[in-house]
């Protein structure tokens, strides 16, 4: 498939657990936004599969030569097909690209969510002009993904870039794999609740539950709360203690930020440029950027259309 | 420079802080060995230069067409400078490549010492056919090297692959860099012997220092004696617990484990293995290779002879 000038145009397809968002996308932007899927009530894989075909051919338009799609979990991005998917029951071994490609009758890419994210996160978001970019996603689970030597990383059996399995401490608290000290287990948006309903019980406060969300908690440091200002400097601590770990391994230019709990600001970053600062050596943080993420929730659309797009141009 | 195919020899430089060691090296065998320089007694680094350039000279012959060298310390194998040297002062910004290509009028590759050893047993050792390995090697220092998508894997200041400074517990015990948890403040050579010496007096047995390097407890161990045993299990979990987090972020084929202390055998890699298997999921354990370096103290040699010889290759 040869790419003419006049095919720049991809759609980009965000599949979450909750809703499955699609768009065309061209240069990093978001050109035409399509209905939004409701992932429980629709059905099944393959009412799942026929809605999204329905969609994407509603949205093709003179320009769209591809499709993309970002899934949340364990995707098999080379042979096309999702082996199994996190909170979306049903998906086992489905070969996703062949089907798309079957219906739509354009190239089709797909991938893993965080994998898509840092790759629009590189391409047009806060890691553009670097090399090698490390990329963190928090939220309820913490996740993550790889650029080096200016590519997608994705490892041997397509698993890398699992920051939030991560230990922070071989003796610490289980992870979902046994993995003592998993960063998820520590800063993850329950544990984080969890976190804050203990020590507001401890200092004799007692908390509600949606006084200690992320957002909630955020707007508590930043009116002063000393209990909330405390929490974040420690959780910035945990989540730089998994960072110098990637620094020593990896030597990135730039680490990306995502995420929920990243909306947190000022004070979890300068916790976490703290950390990373007096644990690495200048060689490691001194060129080194550790920004917010720019593209928040399109990160995954935009991704994922513009890994079809350049898989397209390469065919 | 164009490569004939006679050209397909390489002098490679083993640059130690107590010896430096030279051989002729063809498809990743010493042909024929040189005159070792003592580091120590040689002079400063114009004199070291001038030996080095000597012995070069003198196992010049008929196909060999590049000379490489691997340094301990921060060296940039892209400018051809070193930095600067671990253990050996007077180092500082030496444009070794410059002088070795002056003098020998051959092509010249110089690297990080790690690298070279990762370089040779992805290309003729342990880690062969692998297309992501990490190496890492054990002894006085705990160090490594990446190759990742088929290519030695530097950073982007060059410094990637420091899998001894990578925190296993981040409120444990300080390393060089202020890195609390350091790996190698746990399973150094040194810190083996400590760590030996305090667990035989709190059993009521005076042991000696020489009771107490890795040979020796490897011996111990080997013999049936209950603590030793008992701290190379412990051992193999600290190092295992950092392999586990470089599991998660690079998902390798293979991990090969060299140095001193990796002697210690069975025991070591068991421990090491049960730690990976029970605190990864399957798609990063149940395809990954653990396996003990196979070039032992030619590595360096074999490894930075290869790189000169491929960097030859291409230019």
């Amino acid at each position: 498939m040869k790419t003419t000038s006049e095919e720049r145009l991809a759609i980009g397809i965000d599949f979450g657990g909750t809703t499955i968002k699609c768009a065309v996308v061209g240069d990093g932007k978001i050109v035409r936004r399509g209905e939004i899927i409701d992932t429980k009530t629709c059905g099944d894989a393959d009412a799942i599969i026929n809605a999204l075909t329905n969609e994407v051919q509603r949205l093709k338009s003179p320009g769209v030569c591809a499709v993309g799609a970002g899934l949340p979990g364990f995707v098999d991005s080379i042979n096309g097909v999702v082996h199994e998917l996190s909170n979306v029951p049903g998906w086992k071994n489905v070969p996703l690209r062949y089907l798309l490609r079957e219906r739509t009758e354009m190239t089709v890419a797909i991938e893993n969510d965080a994998n898509a994210m840092t790759y629009a996160e590189w391409k047009f978001g806060a890691g553009r002009n670097h090399m090698n970019v490390v990329c963190v996603t928090l939220g309820t689970g913490v996740g993550g993904g790889l650029i080096l030597n200016g590519e997608l990383y994705r490892g041997s059996q397509l698993g890398a870039g699992e920051l939030g399995q991560m230990s922070i401490d071989f003796r610490g608290v289980p992870g979902h794999y046994g993995n003592l000290g998993a960063l998820e287990k520590y800063v993850g948006n329950m544990q984080i609740a969890e976190r804050a309903q203990k020590l507001y019980a401890a200092a004799g406060r007692a908390a509600t539950a949606s006084e200690c969300t992320p957002a909630a908690l955020a707007g508590a440091a930043n009116g002063g709360d000393a209990i909330a200002r405390g929490l974040w400097r420690d959780i910035g601590t945990e989540i730089g203690a998994a960072l110098v770990n990637v620094l020593w391994l990896l030597n990135p230019d730039a680490i990306v930020i995502g995420g929920g709990i990243a909306n947190a600001g000022a004070l979890l970053f300068e916790s976490i440029r703290q950390t990373v600062e007096t644990r690495t050596s200048p060689v490691f943080h001194g060129h080194l950027d550790i920004v917010p993420a720019e593209l928040g929730n399109d990160a995954g659309i935009i991704g994922s259309a513009t890994i079809a797009l350049d898989l397209n141009k390469r065919l």
